[in-house]
């Protein structure tokens, strides 16, 4: 498993509009290549927030981030001053995993 | 979806007794109410790990902090001396989330 994350800090007044741009936005992740999942975290702390991707390998999501369909995604219009910091990007890959025994 | 992140900067040199004394470890975690899925994350920067547990609810995550299988699962022996820093722990609350069309 590998998981991107991409972390905002955000003028905590601005949230609510922070995280409107990302409902309206359009990804176009869910027919990549190798995508699983997507979340918009919000952290406890005020305008605390990270996208956070999990890919089933680190060249899926290489290649999605070369690729139209991300220029795409980001072209769509986040006001740049809602963010009191730049987005911070980190990348991971899992060396242990575990899951609940009963299926959810 | 509720995520708990502990971000732990470990000697770089010391990064397998690290992951070892993960991978050695009970967690008891598989049959806490309200657990979903764990994993240790290894960052790009050398010495990066998360423990990432996403849980039902904020609540599953509390009442399991708060019990017998938590004490029991912390209470073997990883040495303090492989960290560069103190662990810090962050709770996430996902208010956006997207999957894969297609199953895998």
């Amino acid at each position: 498993m590998f998981i991107a994350m991409n972390r905002f800090q955000v003028h905590p007044e601005r949230s609510d509009e922070f995280e409107r741009s990302w409902r309206e936005r359009d990804s176009y992740l869910a027919e990549v290549p190798g995508f699983v999942e997507f979340a918009l975290l919000k952290g406890d702390n005020p305008g605390e927030y990270i996208s956070h991707s999990r890919w089933e390998s680190r060249d899926a999501f290489k290649a999605w981030t070369q690729s139209d369909a991300f220029t795409r995604a980001h072209a769509s219009g986040l006001s740049e001053d809602v963010l009191a910091d730049h987005p911070r990007v980190s990348m991971y890959e899992s060396v242990l995993e575990a899951r609940a025994s009963v299926a959810r």
